[in-house]
């Protein structure tokens, strides 16, 4: 369990890395593809790694709802139950909680809710939060914390920072699965003190590994960097950076400019299942009637399973059709392209043309 | 383009057979899967060849509607469209425009209806009918007919297999695709004498295949056998006799037995979409509290991707979730199973244990 920093670009904080995990190494910047409830939606362990997926993240409060701890724990983790061997980051359900469920009450131990399934009332707070996570047995946990919404005053935001780092600390101190690293969540809103100081603590407690919290949730694009940028130079260089539910090309290339390894966002599958191609030219509505008669690729060049064997024509028409089978071709492609997309930053980074991959990405595809 | 008969079953009509269509050989007795809209549900055709399928069926009163035959020519047929390169039946859509459609008018040229999906008008007839098949380019092409409803009275019987043995001519006497089979369609609901009137009419028409249609309209079990029963003899040893509509193990086993070679049914992929597996010891509906915390596969000693793989834990779990992959998972157990099936029937036939075959799982499924 460690990360290594393997190489350095010249014209920016970019990195390459090694983040080796129990189940396996994964080469950084990484996207991490999401499987909510133990699936990354409409795929299985196989089409994983046929899309070069690297690692799945779960959540935990979603997990904990359905299928709950004792179900997992009888399966002996979330690997064997879904039967993916590679690396499984958890998040904490800290923003789950506080986005998703019914709230009943926050104290100093965490948050009585009611799940949004069913009503059910729940408990989580970091103890909870990381015996969870303990039983998923999650290669990389994160910590309970509060994630803030857009716009949040100050005093609000101070306050939470604070709650943040308590949790923080106990979630540390909770014991962990074999193996399993333990990730801090930077917070503080778009208060550059705030985050210097919520980033600080934090490496004080010494983490594996550090995300940036609280971006992509509905600020301005600026601010989500000037966030990254406020955090950063308080992150060890030696440790793995981690901006939580980003997941736009040209968004991850400014993040990785600015020294990130990590990403994840539902986005890929989301927006396959809606009929949303993801390209290196932008986004494409394939449900589209332009594309009734078409015989190319979803995405010319792409070699991915869905873009070697069907037109946009046969695509267009399952989605037409509300065949499943349109939207798991999608999501493969999806999921495919921004795999390939980070590989191919690596690439840049190697060869020493990272800020110019950066450029064309974003003029490529930004407002596309 | 040929039909032989390899081998035949010393205390039963059951046969087995190798038909020789342009896309390849079909070992019979087969199950063949139904890909209404250009894809067995949930499935790619890597899934099918995995399954070990067959024989895909087209619906030419969907594939008319959606995408439609300009798409279709474009695109070189279903098989490149849909990118199975195995062999294709298309139904005449003669089924779909009883059932479904909302009927404007009969004639002697066939039907003018609107569409089930958007209200738009179409007319398909004989000549209409062989048409889209034509474009559609399957490797066996049905006669448009009427399939008349059960209860029918015996003077409506008769009228209808009159005029269905008038389209069966005209659709005869259509061009075909290259290599196109065409099997003729067997009606006169429960009548005896009407079915044995419309076998011999058919088979001075010379078609390549005979099906018995109007089986499986949900008549008691005994009147369909009976249907079978009362067509066989009239039909040509050295051609394809298929039932239509039938996917039930014990029930195409009788049918076997009484000299069927070919079955279709949505029901193992239906009932897949609605949590149900299909076993050797009878339908099992996985998405059942009961499988909560079942560690065991869908099915015990199945060797499926979905049985070498999960537990009914996660598979319930999933269902429970409205997880796409827990009904694509087992849709491909449910096709797998049906297939696989098939292929035991045969080496029973082959073994010359047929007969022993069908008690055993008649007294294992039957009504489970």
């Amino acid at each position: 369990m460690s990360f290594q920093v393997l190489e350095k670009d010249k014209s920016s904080k970019a990195r390459l890395g090694r983040l080796i995990t129990a189940h396996g190494t994964v080469n950084t910047p990484v996207f991490m593809d999401v499987g909510t409830l133990g699936t990354v939606k409409a795929l299985e362990p196989r089409d994983l790694v046929e899309t070069r997926a690297q690692v799945v993240l779960g959540n935990t409060y979603h997990l904990m709802l359905r299928p709950g701890a004792e179900v997992l724990e009888l399966a002996g983790g979330l690997h064997k139950f879904m039967r993916w061997n590679g690396p499984i980051l958890t998040d904490s359900g800290g923003f789950q909680v506080f986005s998703l469920a019914k709230m009943r009450k926050i104290t100093e131990e965490g948050c009585r809710f009611n799940s949004h399934i069913d009503g059910h009332e729940f408990f989580l707070g970091p103890k909870e939060s990381m015996a969870m996570q303990r039983v998923i047995g999650s290669d990389i946990a994160m910590v309970f914390d509060e994630c803030l919404p857009y716009p949040c005053d100050y005093a609000r935001a101070a306050k939470s920072v604070e709650q943040t780092l308590r949790w923080a600390k106990v979630s540390k101190d909770q014991p962990h699965a074999d193996g399993q690293m333990v990730f801090g969540i930077v917070q503080g809103g778009i208060y550059d003190d705030l985050r210097r100081h919520c980033a600080e603590e934090l490496v004080k407690m010494d983490f594996d590994g550090y995300a940036i919290g609280g971006v992509s949730v509905g600020e301005p694009e600026e601010c989500m960097y000037q966030a990254v940028d406020a955090s950063i130079p308080y992150l060890p260089e030696e440790k793995p950076r981690y901006v939580m539910g980003l997941g736009v090309m040209h968004q991850m290339a400014e993040c990785v400019a600015r020294g990130v390894d990590m990403f994840d966002c539902v986005l890929p599958t989301r927006i396959a299942r809606h009929g949303t191609a993801i390209t290196r030219h932008g986004n494409v509505a394939i449900k589209a009637a332009k594309w009734i008669r078409d015989q190319g690729p979803v995405e010319e060049g792409c070699d991915c399973y869905c873009c070697r064997n069907f037109s946009r024509s046969y695509i267009r028409h399952l989605l037409a059709c509300n065949e499943i089978l349109g939207l798991r071709l999608l999501t493969i492609h999806n999921v495919y392209a921004l795999n390939r997309f980070m590989e191919d930053m690596r690439a840049a980074i190697a060869a020493g043309n990272f800020m110019e991959f950066k450029e064309t990405i974003k003029k490529e595809t930004k407002g596309k």
